[in-house]
């Protein structure tokens, strides 16, 4: 192939483009870390000008053109190869971007930041009806935004875009409402079961051994360290600056064992993704993972379909005993797996366990595509949350902070952003079916605590593509299936009907 | 006075502009902090795009057309108004910065990039051959950088002027001539006395209770937790992203312990400089110091009249003492004060004691004009700089790595940096006397631990102000003369002569 100026041209710009969002990158991980107080009011206008700089550079003229000048090029390039993809999605990301008017964009910005403040403090005082103004706002500069895209099947589409790219509302209400009666007849079933103990797990729990114990266990799952670090911060997150830098976050809680260490490995799937992106693509629009759908696969992979087995345990648990030997020195093996796998439904999305979290999300998503459609006011959507909760998990909040005002998204106005997480889920199970059929000693490994090529496996099939592929080309791709809730029903099934003696 | 349009909009670019380069200091925070070195590669990319992108905003044609447009009314406005001041400085350093065609910034970028590199490499194998076509071409690069400024009353001042805004060539000469012979003979009387002796401080200190006694004493000194943080850094040093993130930055020596405590100290001058700047100035061309010499002296004046004296430590030796009881706890506190205090001939400028320090400063600044001027060869200059330092120390290299090639400055093409070094002390000692005169019982106040006046008559006088004044008007604003060696020369003499009975 003969170069090709414009394309040398178009990487260039988006070679800078890439560096400022990495920026903002940085400043954000600076800002959850270690920044002092003082610096917030600097760091927010730091912020506003990278992005703005950021959006500016990424939606010039001279990119539209190139863009537009590549076309026929494009067309005659081999149509997976990282050229053509890259012209692609750029094209895709640009034209999203430079339909949004800038007014628009403005106050998108100015009401989601008020909004955040206020759903702040309605929170604190379990008051909706002061965020409610603010969630209308929103929902109707959304309905704005969305509506911009014409045509489109369902008003959604275009911000289930915004989170995976080429995903329909229509396929995920099919996905889910498949998944929904038998994921809620799966709950009611453990409910009536006699409830695990794992009351073990709540006592004191040394800081520095739960640090050494998730290090040593990532690790082992082949984060490189000489490409990252693990830093504290509030609430725990991965970060990239390419695939050089990735870093992770995480929290202690001194009295319970459970939460860091998993909040550990799943980070740690995100980062194993955005380590293992092939560097070629560095710096351009596809250095990046193909949707927060397949990289929550990653890290919900390593949080439970790894770090919540009993395979995994098997290696482990006698090194975790040596560190907690007052803990759990006689606590067997399959006790503390159980217990690490307790069922119960309850209040909170982020404490949820592995089999009760998906409700919460479904919840979400059909409450989000109500509201999107008017069909549901935001006026009524706290009586609506809390009749949901019922319906899926048999619980009721006793008040708005534990129920519809629990989540910060909704504030920052991401709405499309919640069905990422219970993707992510589905996917994991259905990569999981096949990793198993490609590694047959795969669980063999895993007892020794060796991972080399799982991870191998997840990088050739997953991570290397980096944003190539939209979520359901790159399922279809590895699995011969689109999305399909079928792999994530068999493993809950069969794992907790074992724990629960179903 | 009425509000006027064109200056709020150049305030707005410079704004943005600000934001950048304080982005680039992030970037160079956490690259000396924390970065992982797989990030390396990227990073030099980062710091490329935003340098590239903060020029172009700050060399912008409406900047230019803004400052032009601005010139009546700033004749009108209070001369030591905040806004006058901003016209001017900024308009100085507009000024500067498009004089400089492109390609010459490239060039020079590049050229420094390979000589920095080259530079480690000879100072390891102390081969000053390998570095001198490099050192060549960075002085032949600086005299046309400097040509582009024309007329000038020696070549030397324009790249002076980029460290010191409007000092002159001549100015420090006259200076350092009267300072040198003062400064040599005092050393020659020092070297024949008998040494003090300094052995106990290098011994094992432990590293947490050094970190906790420096926090201690610059939480004293007034620096502000809420705004700033210390970490730790291979070269320490402070940065700021305006008065509201001021870092400072240090390094242990397990085996020493006046290592990490008085650049700890140092580094707070630095910080309490930036701290007090008037946040009026924040995101502007004013939030920064008046030049590296007054930075200079505030790290100077903590670090060495007040760390070093033996007010200080009649407050905190015992304090020390009881950090370090098998140490310290039989030490007497004048054999501590006299130790620290050791003054010895060296070779290496960083290690040097504070009255043999400007010693080194001068000599570079002696080769370094002649450098500049041509009246020194390069290839000569490993024979000038051992004449020069047998000539003011009476010390010989025995290799280049110890000699020529011990400092980074010229590596990276700083040149006219030095001096600022030296020109500190002797700002420092003049404010001394000052302060000492308007707070007559600051002796007592030091022996008692309490700084808040001290610190607070350096915020009015000084940090406050920011960039407002240039180095030479400020020092006259506030002692009444411009620099002069006088203070510093009587500070010395009377300090070492009695500590080595002179």
């Amino acid at each position: 192939m003969e170069p090709n100026p414009n394309l040398d041209r178009l990487k260039l710009l988006i070679n800078e483009a890439i560096d400022l969002y990495h920026m903002i990158g940085l400043l954000s991980w600076d800002q959850q870390t270690y920044m002092p107080p003082g610096g917030a009011p600097e760091r927010g206008h730091q912020m506003a000008t990278l992005s703005r700089i950021g959006h500016l550079k990424f939606t010039s003229d001279e990119i539209g053109r190139l863009l537009e000048d590549l076309k026929p090029y494009a067309a005659e390039i081999a149509p997976d190869s990282d050229d053509a993809r890259l012209i692609k999605v750029t094209a895709h990301r640009y034209e999203k971007l430079i339909k949004v008017p800038a007014d628009l964009v403005a106050e998108f910005a100015n009401v989601t930041s008020d909004a955040h403040l206020v759903w702040k403090q309605a929170r604190e005082k379990s008051e909706f009806a002061k965020f409610q103004p603010y969630l209308e706002k929103i929902f109707e500069l959304r309905r704005r935004y969305a509506a911009l895209f014409v045509p489109y099947d369902h008003i959604y589409d275009p911000l289930l875009d915004d989170y995976e790219p080429g995903l329909k509302t229509a396929e995920v209400q099919a996905i889910f409402s498949t998944l929904r009666p038998q994921q809620v007849e799966l709950i009611r079933a453990i409910t009536e079961r006699p409830q695990v103990d794992d009351s073990f797990l709540h006592q004191p729990y040394d800081e520095q051994k739960q640090w050494d114990f998730g290090v040593e266990v990532i690790t082992r799952f082949g984060y490189d360290w000489k490409r990252g670090r693990q830093d504290r911060a509030t609430h725990p997150f991965t970060i990239d600056f390419g695939t050089g830098d990735v870093r992770i976050t995480t929290r202690f809680l001194p009295n319970y064992f459970a939460s860091a260490f998993f909040s550990t490995t799943h980070e740690c799937g995100h980062a194993l993704y955005a380590q293992g992106i092939n560097p070629n693509l560095d710096r351009t629009t596809l250095g990046d993972g193909a949707s927060l759908g397949i990289h929550e696969s990653q890290s919900r992979l390593y949080e439970n379909l790894i770090g919540r087995s009993r395979d995994f345990w098997v290696h482990f648990y006698p090194r975790l005993q040596e560190y907690y030997q007052a803990q759990l020195g006689n606590i067997p093996l399959e006790t503390f797996y159980k217990a690490i796998n307790k069922v119960e439904p309850s209040l909170i999305r982020v404490e949820a366990d592995e089999a009760t979290y998906n409700l919460h999300i479904m919840l979400r998503l059909e409450l989000e595509i109500a509201l999107i459609e008017g069909s549901l006011e935001v006026k009524d959507l706290p009586d609506a949350w809390n009749n949901g909760m019922r319906a899926y998990l048999g619980v009721t909040p006793p008040n708005d902070s534990q129920g519809v005002l629990q989540d910060i998204h909704w504030s920052h106005g991401y709405i499309g952003y919640f069905s990422t997480y219970a993707l992510g889920n589905l996917i994991a199970a259905q990569l999981w079916e096949c990793v198993n059929r490609d590694i047959p000693d795969l669980h063999d490994q895993i007892r020794r605590g060796v991972f080399a090529d799982l991870t191998g496996w997840m990088q050739e099939k997953i991570h290397r593509h980096g944003k190539k592929f939209e979520p359901q080309e790159l399922v279809q791709r590895v699995t011969g299936n689109k999305i399909d809730p079928g792999p994530y029903i068999r493993y809950l099934t069969t794992k907790y009907g074992e724990i629960y003696g179903l």
